[in-house]
């Protein structure tokens, strides 16, 4: 029996059309939930993170329009708010797509804070846009608030945020105990919560969002996962991405990826991160990565779809199913 | 060594002033991690769960200014969000109070699923008033997206929602495994997110508040705790409350304070329910509650302060404290 940390996408929580209301959410998750309880069905651990963009997206609207009226809260509390409401609808969808197999599992979603360092740069410097433009005297109501809005001509004013290097998952700990008692644990939603370790030792939330790849990552080692599953809306990473050459990439040692990434294989949009990530959790020990689309994630845990990277030196005692790999778009 | 479970009443994260932004609250709820911290230094394992209204008070203000742009979430999903943001600023402020006594204990918060019968009269005739008053446009816009808005003349209409019965805290048993590992766990926040089975089994949140005390008195017997601290703004529950005979209530067995209740001492407010949560707590076998303010709860759960009330059959072993109890406003 494998653990496997499932990180999935933004499109694994929303509606085609991109839409975050409720029950497109429920919706989604449910969907998301089957190939899930599918991995547990074939004799899985299971971990679940996911990210929450559209939802802090919409958290973001809301505090806007309430400004006068309700403080704004900080994206540390969007953060927590989505665990909670991301965290709820996932356990019940896990609970009925297992129910539906005859398997009943303990399910529960943990809040999850991650370090990260105050002194990033990203602090001084933010440079990840999030949320909707605003006309000029609209950001200026948010600016009042103490938050970054640049002028982006045209469009409009969008705020932009630290996006800073995870350091450190906090309650991985408490995950990685109720994983052992058999728990099928939702946590390190959105990348988790960020904070930074003020000087006295206590935390405190901070205006950031963390990738939620990289935060995987950790959270995967830091559990003890065997298996990084990051679930996303293609089947497989692709070489020389956005060219008529492109082409799925299949397995691949983590040294090679590596190149291509470097090479800009990926392109600049958000396959990168999740490359970065899978290479990560590979080079610190774990034994697969693998990026693909939520109907292949049980083939891919198998190491039979998607891009599936592995250590450039084999174990020492080789896995049955290693041998199995093989490239599949 | 007991374990406790302490509600946090909403005084616990809210200014003095009923401010619940968000500095206001994480300074109330480092005030309140101080008598939990000390608990636990005395060797208790220690629960918490904690109230909402506040701050599901903040987020429907959120709602309805937004509802044009955002879909407005739930009752199920602002208490999911409350638990995100209240579980992460407590963790953190018990962590911090901890670390003042030289001590290191696992936090976590857990997100909290609570059953709830669908045929609860409640949802056929919600009563339950919450939020802000509105003029009759804008309370029409709300009903628009399902809500029920009554007409309270003068100062407006004003929301009413079910408050129906708690049945099951289905989160408990990972709770109580946490617990057991000597995890400090934060639980049933706002009495835990609202469900109700579907024919299918099921889980599907619903328009509801859950009274937090009564949700807790559920937690609190599910993971074995042995005292029920119910924290609140008074030292103690009030005979003849509201009278000039008004006396605080020391220590009373449970047959006692029902009769109390039952003739009405209590007056109809916030007391009501926190009597009737520590009197079933006592009577499904814990083996004491107390009801009285954050500066006593140390005090109370050696029986020495507040309303400490105890089962009418003495344990067949007492234990040693048990004599000491006394009556202390």
């Amino acid at each position: 029996m494998s653990r496997l940390l499932v990180a999935l996408g933004g499109n694994a929580m929303t509606a085609p059309d991109g839409s975050a209301a409720p029950a497109d959410q429920i919706a989604a998750v449910n969907r998301a939930a089957a190939p899930i309880a599918e991995l547990i069905a074939t004799g899985h651990e299971v971990l679940v993170t996911h990210g929450n963009g559209p939802q802090v997206g919409n958290l973001l609207v809301k505090n806007e329009l309430a400004a006068a009226v309700v403080p704004p809260v900080g994206l540390d509390w969007c953060g927590a708010q989505t665990q909670g409401t991301i965290g709820f609808i996932l356990i019940n969808a896990v609970e009925r797509a297992l129910a539906a197999r005859g398997l009943v599992r303990p399910v529960a979603a943990v809040v999850t804070r991650t370090v990260v360092d105050a002194a990033d740069p990203g602090f001084t410097h933010p440079t990840k846009p999030i949320g909707r433009y605003l006309p000029a005297a609209e950001a200026k109501a948010m600016i009042d608030h103490g938050q970054v809005w640049e002028d982006r001509g045209e469009r409009g004013w969008r705020r932009v945020v630290a996006s800073p290097e995870p350091l450190e998952v906090l309650d991985a700990p408490v995950v990685g105990l109720l994983a052992a008692a058999g728990v099928v644990v939702v946590a390190g939603g959105g990348g988790g919560i960020p904070v930074v370790r003020d000087p006295d030792g206590g935390l405190r939330g901070v205006e950031a969002v963390i990738d939620k790849d990289l935060a995987a990552a950790i959270l995967a080692r830091s559990v003890g996962a065997d298996v990084l599953v990051i679930a996303t809306d293609v089947p497989a990473a692709m070489l020389d991405w956005g060219t008529p050459a492109a082409r799925p990439l299949g397995v691949v040692g983590v040294a090679e990826l590596r190149r291509y990434a470097a090479a800009g294989h990926f392109g600049s949009g958000a396959m990168g991160p999740k490359v970065e990530a899978a290479c990560r959790f590979v080079e610190h020990g774990g034994r697969r990565a693998v990026i693909t689309d939520l109907d292949r994630i049980s083939a891919a845990s198998r190491g039979e779809a998607g891009t599936v990277v592995l250590p450039d030196e084999p174990p020492q005692t080789p896995e049955p199913g290693q041998t199995a790999v093989r490239e599949e778009g």
